[in-house]
């Protein structure tokens, strides 16, 4: 990588970040009549439902306190991460102290799930909170929903117990909480609650004789041979890769930078489509069809995970195949979803690159995968321009 | 309609339920093994999953039974109902009475789900094969199990108490599950439910000032200004449409045929894509974007249904607008979805008619939809063709 495409890397990254993505989400999206964010915007920012997704609640106000601790302390990022949290604090958490995952703007419930993920985005933004504010209540309140998520087993159960499955996404999350949580307020255990993670990562779902990471197996890392055991997710694969690599760089484990790299490599073989560009959402470990149908499409979020994983990639060991690599995602997710006219990304493409749905956000798209893609890219990028390139050669 | 094109109609519907439909299902899917049939089947017919769903069990038996009963007596079909019963009754059915949603090739149970809609196709595969064989034990099982389908409340609610819902599947499935269960077996009170369900799609679904039906709505038919109450899924709709009409037929009532014409109307307007052609699987009502990822993709059952309900519209008005829709829709459809090389219909195409998924079947798709079109619109050409036609004149 030469310095001039660096150098306009920093300013892309930097830019979109500061000028265009959270400004947009401030400006549309944060509620400061009622605290939080309303993320279900058109293309323009118009509200198209007031409603509010509690993941997202958390999301936000887990982005906006990382800027303010790591960035800089500007009053207004801190003004919206306290009124996020208290409406969180207020609105999204039930009797028994598992959280909702959707409720009205003014803060009713409407839909609670199995799952506890609403519970780990709220925990990191609970963190950046007590970090930001010194707060003792959002330190404990951090360290309570982390613990709700990390003990949850889903319940009721979606599937009867004829055959048992586990997904990537609970050991891949907890990677990226325990990072965050150990960051901002020093969770005592997250190092090891990390190893664990990745050691099941590892163990259950990586497959080296297949070239791929699973997305749901059998307990004990059993491929399970129907539709949604032989099911892969390229970009959710990538998330988790870079969070190895990440946790190897801050530790100084070639093993996990190692395991990282393999993801990639062999997610980006099964996941890159060869005829229009861009990462397919699902695949099948055998190439043969799979049953959802968004399976071609070119979301957003995938090539987030990718554009990050790709450049620590060439940061961690100076090979110029991971350069090339993040040269093509970067060049095509920038050309596809960043809307100049109306600021942001879009989030739903096609797989030939034409616009499905023109909408900002909804309960899964809101100011997250963006901002933390720039964020994290921005440094990278300032990194490697300072020659902190290839601490781990492969 | 002139006569060469109604013949030409008649030997298409028939055909391809006779020589082309049912025998890729019994060839592929049907499990002479074990009882019942596989409906996640490749392109070919080649098996992509073993596993079972529960509806496309007790649609099969029905598709089967119903031809039994209705067109010729052939042992291979009143074969294929049995074992499938069979398979339903052994292994599909919970402790509690209620049914499971999927099921292993050998009858374990993988998912029970909150709604009756299984139930609901069971009664209709066991009251054919009442029909068929005279049996008691399975007339009881029809009577029972539309009971269950009839007082069902979905358990545990998706949503909170905050903003209640109800969907528009409810009342139309009770139509048509009452109108097989009173022609197999003479379920007592078919008809008075028939008119409960009529009556409330007319109440509190049918929005005349707004000309649609809507697809979810409050518990008094209010219009829920958010996402999910916001959405139009005109495929549905005039499914609904063709049910309406076909009771006014059978019960000489002017009223319900006038109903469905309307729906019929209105949800061509909405859903009919002008640019591609097809219709979209979902509509905002007031145009703006859905949050569904496959909003504009077109899918094989909304085509079905509107070929079945334009044809009957056609036939009880005499309108030749309505003859003009059916061959717009019957044209398009029967260029697209047919695969002429390996037999019965693709599932999913992109909104401009390119291939999305090449898939036979999977838990959604079966022997169904298809055939059931094919079986009521040579029942319907046919008596185009003997001149009936015009009793409900708009």
């Amino acid at each position: 990588m030469d310095a001039a495409r660096i150098d306009q890397l920093i300013d892309v990254y930097r830019g979109g970040l500061l000028d265009d993505t959270i400004p947009f989400w401030m400006r549309h999206g944060e509620d400061r009549q009622l605290g939080g964010i309303m993320t279900c915007l058109d293309r323009d920012g118009a509200v198209l439902d007031t409603d509010k997704g509690v993941w997202q609640q958390g999301r936000f106000a887990w982005v906006l306190g990382h800027l303010y601790n790591t960035v800089e302390r500007r009053p207004e990022w801190l003004s919206a991460v306290t009124h996020t949290v208290g409406f969180i604090e207020r609105h999204c958490i039930d009797d028994d102290g598992r959280m909702f995952f959707h409720v009205t703007r003014d803060g009713r419930p409407i839909r609670k799930r199995r799952y506890a993920f609403s519970e780990a985005f709220a925990a990191m933004a609970f963190g950046e909170h007590a970090q930001a504010t010194g707060s003792d209540r959002s330190r404990a309140m951090a360290e309570r929903l982390y613990g709700v998520f990390d003990t949850h087993v889903p319940s009721p159960p979606k599937w009867c117990s004829t055959r048992p499955m586990k997904s990537l996404a609970k050991p891949m999350i907890q990677i990226v909480v325990c990072q965050r949580l150990r960051e901002s307020i020093g969770l005592a255990g997250a190092s090891a609650h990390i190893d664990r993670a990745i050691a099941e990562i590892r163990r259950d779902f990586m497959k080296p004789d297949l070239r791929c990471c699973m997305e749901n197996v059998g307990p004990g890392g059993e491929i399970v041979d129907h539709l949604d055991g032989r099911l892969l997710n390229p970009g959710h694969a990538i998330e988790g890769a870079w969070f190895m690599m990440e946790e190897g760089r801050r530790r100084d484990e070639p093993e996990y930078v190692r395991a990282g790299l393999d993801i990639l490599d062999w997610m980006w073989e099964r996941g890159w489509d060869q005829q229009h560009g861009g990462l397919f959402y699902f695949r099948d470990i055998d190439g043969r069809p799979v049953s959802e149908y968004w399976h071609d499409m070119k979301f957003w979020w995938p090539h987030n995970e990718a554009i990050i994983a790709t450049l620590l990639a060439y940061q961690l060991t100076g090979d110029r195949a991971y350069a090339r690599m993040h040269a093509t995602v970067h060049d095509y997710a920038y050309a596809l979803f960043p809307d100049r006219e109306c600021g942001d990304w879009f989030g739903y493409f096609h797989r030939d690159g034409r616009l499905s749905s023109p909408v900002k956000g909804n309960l899964f798209k809101g100011c997250f995968h963006v901002p933390r893609q720039q964020l994290e890219c921005w440094r990278i990028a300032r990194e490697i321009r300072q020659g902190r390139v290839g601490r781990f050669p492969k």
